[in-house]
């Protein structure tokens, strides 16, 4: 499954400036919404720090607010307008009183996947696009999303408003089109749980810019306001331990490895916010969102203990056990608040990932720290003296925020250390790799025999059909993310997700996009297949091959140690470039082991921001693509394994790296113009389906076995 | 000609660290040495920026030292050691006292090539190379410098200096090495000359880590002090007018151009210092350096006026009404420091591109903006107080420097524009590389006959004869750099240089390397070819492929609009990565027209922080190479072309580029391995090979135009 980029760094930021090529939208990893169980009332003027949860029609009621009641799948023109109308009525209330409203994608973790009743900008805007950025000004109402959704975005949003497509030459980014349209000294909210602390610090400097206030709007997402009762109820989805035959490495290993960082960086604590750095620290796995097996939590390490907040219905008696054993303590998940001013009172210096950690949790913790601050310059420190690290990576001058800046302000220590794989982890994924290819053998088989009877099948049915072949497969949990079932136009739309209202017919005039991936027990897939069950046209087929032959360029790769992914990512693309086409999304990707579908910190992209170099260990998507808009997409996807080479030479006496495939299914030789491809490309693609029956037939019998066999026969041959 | 990395931007030394790839040796462009004919003096307690030009020996003699009187070639271990002497006793003197000094390759102009009497560095340390940096402390004397110079630096270097080998792992910047032996608080001198504002600042913060303090030493350079009397004199060449006929553009619309970029900044005057700026800027050239056809000089361009500062005996009549037509009024070179604290005192703003204007102007100018504004400052405006841009982008701190910056600093105005070559520079270029081809076509037939005869040539006499052919081409006038004629290990040395005392006979039992390049009237050209008159060794031939490789991937490259060169970079090296080799320098640098054969902004490097976009009409070379220590070298280089390819698509509506060759030389086919080059490659040999042919051969006749046919047959038929 393609993302448009992975986590935004400052210097990535900078780069895309320096490079003048158009940031993304506002947020920075753009597929994260926001998971708003919390909600803290605390005035502007400062704040005492007290946590109130209120659900929101306790707060609605409150407000004496009604709401539509429509979810966004049963969006309208005129109900678009009404949702506007109401937004825009919260706007001059006394206690918001702001002149435009920002509702990102994100939750309070910055998670990728969330239930429907987080999907606020979705639900606002009717675009149910995975990445976009609504923007509503008293008159204006705009979305931002990338190139995977233009398309969509289309077809999906209400004429009340304007898409902007981000990346097309001269459209301004969400700060640059809020300065443009609102006059100089306005009020700009957001809900402080929805931003990262970056993000919300880089919003605020560019609105600066033209003199807007950022207000950080506390106790109520304005969106939830409008709507009401008809918000679906949050998950409370038990927990599980993940076993330590699949996580390779306990918890108290893992631990020590996050305190001997803490002590190495001087730090008495680190806050983890990421659902899946917590699952991966703690071997715990979860339900609460879809597609990802992760649960809302906060993770605290300190020196000698370590806390998780979790709403403690989720834990299971097994589960606590194993929390007990590995010396990790339960909190309640809105304690999180107080725990970190708790922190700051007694002088803690923590460790903060800016990039994912909220808004609301890190200016609490400056709250605080500022308040003892001030009381220990009436007990005869003087007042604004710097105690420890003041580095603040974010605004370049502590004044402006706060002097004293008891943080770290870094990376998570655990992003590293999950991205890289262990023996176990490596095995899983292996494993799980094979079961997937034999279900989508037989999904494949199955779906070729269809296709040539009398009633055609839609791509929602070929997709549940997909899922079936799964759920027979030894320990499938889910599906790792919502099947992209395109045919023919639809397969243009980056990240089209078909609805059974709407989808199309699978037939055998053009080609079928298929990216799918499932979450079992020992591994996570993400597979992408493109075929033509009747005869492609030569556009199509030089295409097709050309995406090929950038998916064997990256994956024959080979690289001296610490070189970022982005250094490879012209390696997928310069095929396609000698005929002037190019697509619009990053080649690669994080993969997690049984966890997130998409991690960092490595990417292969061709934006130049991602130092972080490809380590051994890692595993990344190869998944270069063409799209044409309103004809058909194609997308060829396996997952790779960075491992360590051991070559003749090895120049500067360092490590070179390179590529194991972890995916196993048949590319379509129909859809392949072997006059385009070089003898060694030609030998890449018979290897490789010479390794995929190989390593597949045992897992297949009958029809699929056969099919397998047809489908893995040498190029030439065909 | 291989150069390590173009000119290093603050965001690439971001870049460098973040990817925590060791940075280049302290100066950025690490092939520039400074000019030392102005001398200032002044107070290091603010000064008062009276200029005085003294010689050295006036110098030498005011302050009664004796000193070693050898140039740098006659160095002798002893001689070393009385030089490090002779320096630190400098270093105790009362108006110098300083615990360690800093002698960089670079003159006041950053340029790349200087005569003689300007390699202090050289004369200091032994080491000969064209890049480098000392740094001798009380008891220590270490020497920096790139993988182009290890073994060279291992040669020449004596016993009492320490090779510090840049971007070798663990290996520490200058300033990291001066934080490290020096114990905290110590004073590091400098000649301000000799470094650019940027790498000035880059320095002092740097070595304020451990409360070191960067003492500019104005007034006298100390090597010059040793030096003494021995020291060549500085050259005073004749200038001359660039016919319009290849500059393609008069200097009225260049100074124009100029102007409107100066208007859109709010400018009101830019200082220029680099020479071939001032060059390309007033179709002029001269002889004042080696290989370069430029001249000592500065030029400040204001709204209404421009002037040239050079010495007056250099300025023919012709080149007289040349300027006088183009209303560009003379001063004399010293006169730059007086101008620019006059327009400092009239409160003009500048624009400084601080990554090539001295260290010494820049502080020049500042000086006498504060002065300016105490003054203003007692009249009744607040002191301090912003007048215009204060964006410093060195220190990031205003306050630290000065409050008032009335400047912009920015990459000069003429960068770019010199850098997109016009259709008259493009044709010169062609057509000298063309006449260019035909005198190597003769030439190697030469050799080729000569290294069968008993007598065998030294890699001296085969660069003299070079020479003679290309002298008996129209429009000759020297050579673009020093001729690398390398055989066998001495191939290895990427920038090898050999000497007539030292230098190896050339036999048929290794490869010889040869990069040469000329300075025409119309043209500037630079090719490298490696040969073998024997039989060469299987691995050998594999090196020599995988290097072809990569000059092919890197010729056939096609590229959307805003490309920077970094991205296509791993094009040339892949196919080495696959074999675990690779190669210690930037794969492709700028070249001018009828100007130096390295140029900026653009390049094609490893390293990431050059974000130049390649663009139409910039010419670069593509030269990957490989090198074996202590056994062969390996380099193949041909200049290209950017243009702008006319393609069946042009997805997202933009241009796609690629290159043209420049260079039309054969490439030895003995030494191509054809059983490892695909089909298309085998093409691109061919395809080359013919267009050399149907260029060259009408300029040649005889045994030069038979060897010509042979050596451009197609491969296979070999």
């Amino acid at each position: 499954m393609a993302i448009e980029a992975a986590r935004l760094s400052p210097s990535l930021a900078a780069a895309a400036f320096l490079a003048r090529r158009p940031p993304p939208a506002l947020s920075p990893f753009s597929l994260r919404r926001r998971f708003p169980l919390l909600r803290v009332l605390a005035s502007s003027s400062g704040g005492d720090g007290r946590v109130v949860a209120l659900s929101s029609s306790e707060l609605r009621k409150r407000r004496g607010l009604s709401s539509s009641s429509s979810g966004a799948a049963a969006d309208s023109a005129s109900d678009g307008d009404e949702k506007l109308r109401s937004l825009r009525r919260l706007f001059a209330r006394p206690d918001v009183s702001i002149d435009a409203y920002i509702v990102p994608s994100q939750d309070a973790h910055q998670s990728e996947f969330i239930a429907e009743c987080f999907t606020r900008r979705a639900y606002l805007t009717g675009f149910t696009g995975s990445a976009g950025t609504a923007v509503v000004t008293k008159n204006k109402a705009a979305l931002w999303t990338d190139g995977r959704y233009f398309l969509q975005a289309e077809k999906e949003l209400g004429h009340h408003w304007t898409l902007m497509r981000s990346g097309n030459h001269g459209i301004p980014t969400t700060s640059e089109w809020l300065n443009d349209v609102l006059p100089s000294g306005c009020r700009v909210g957001i809900d402080p749980f929805l931003f990262s602390f970056d993000a919300a610090e880089e919003l605020k400097d560019s609105i600066a810019n033209k003199n807007h206030e950022l207000v950080l709007v506390q106790g109520m997402n304005l969106v939830d306001e409008i709507w009401g009762d008809a918000r679906p109820n949050p998950p409370k989805e038990p927990t599980r331990v993940h076993d330590i035959k699949y996580a390779g490495i306990d918890v108290p290993s893992k631990l020590s490895f996050i305190r001997s960082q803490l002590a190495e960086n001087g730090c008495d604590a680190v806050v983890i916010s990421m659902l899946d750095e917590v699952a991966w620290l703690l071997n715990m796995r979860g339900s609460d969102v879809p597609h990802s097996p992760v649960f809302y939590s906060y993770l605290i390490v300190e020196v000698s203990t370590a806390t998780l907040f979790v709403d403690s219905s989720k834990v299971s008696k097994d589960v606590l056990e194993h929390l007990e054993q590995t010396g990790v303590k339960l909190k309640p998940y809105e304690a999180i608040i107080s725990e970190v001013e708790r922190l700051a009172e007694k002088g803690a210096k923590l460790w903060l990932d800016s990039s994912s950690v909220n808004a609301a949790i890190i200016t609490a913790f400056k709250s605080s720290c500022d308040r003892r601050l001030k009381r220990k310059g009436k007990a005869g420190k003087k007042v604004g003296e710097k105690e420890a690290s003041s580095d603040d990576p974010i605004t370049g001058d502590p004044g402006v925020q706060n002097l004293v800046i008891s943080a770290v302000y870094n990376v998570s220590p655990v992003a590293l250390a999950k991205s890289v794989k262990n023996d176990a982890e490596i095995e899983g994924m292996k494993n799980s790799h094979l079961r997937d290819a034999a279900a989508l053998a037989e999904f494949w088989c199955w779906l070729e025999e269809e296709i040539c009877k009398s009633v055609p099948l839609t791509e929602v049915q070929i997709a549940e059909k997909l899922l079936e072949f799964r759920q027979k497969q030894d320990g499938f949990i889910e599906t790792s993310f919502n099947t992209i079932s395109g045919y023919g136009a639809n397969g243009a739309i980056i990240h089209y997700r078909p609805t059974p209202e709407s989808c199309s017919s699978v037939g055998s005039d053009n080609l079928f996009l298929l990216d799918s991936g499932a979450q079992y027990i020992d591994g996570t897939t993400d597979i992408t297949r493109t075929v033509h069950f009747g005869e492609p046209s030569p556009r199509q087929k030089e295409c097709f091959t050309r995406v090929l032959q950038g998916h064997i360029a990256l994956d024959q790769a080979v690289f001296p140690e610490r070189t970022p992914g982005f250094v490879l990512d012209v390696l997928a693309r310069s095929s396609l470039w000698k005929i002037g086409l190019d697509y619009r999304h990053g080649t690669g990707h994080g993969v997690g082991a049984a966890l997130n579908v998409h991690e960092g910190p490595q990417s292969i992209s061709y934006r130049y921001g991602n130092l972080t170099a490809l380590q051994k260990g890692m595993i990344v998507s190869n998944e270069p693509g063409y799209y044409e808009d309103n004809s058909f997409g194609i997308r060829i996807e396996n997952l790779l394994l960075v491992k360590e080479l051991n070559l003749a030479n090895s120049f500067g006496g360092i490590s070179y790296l390179g590529f194991e495939k972890l995916t196993f299914v048949p590319i379509q030789s129909k859809l392949i113009e072997s006059s385009l491809l070089s003898p060694s490309e030609i030998n890449w693609v018979n290897d490789y389906h010479e390794e995929v029956w190989e390593k597949v037939s045992p897992l297949l019998s009958g029809h699929s076995r056969d099919w397998l066999w047809k489908n893995t026969r040498p190029l030439l041959d065909v």
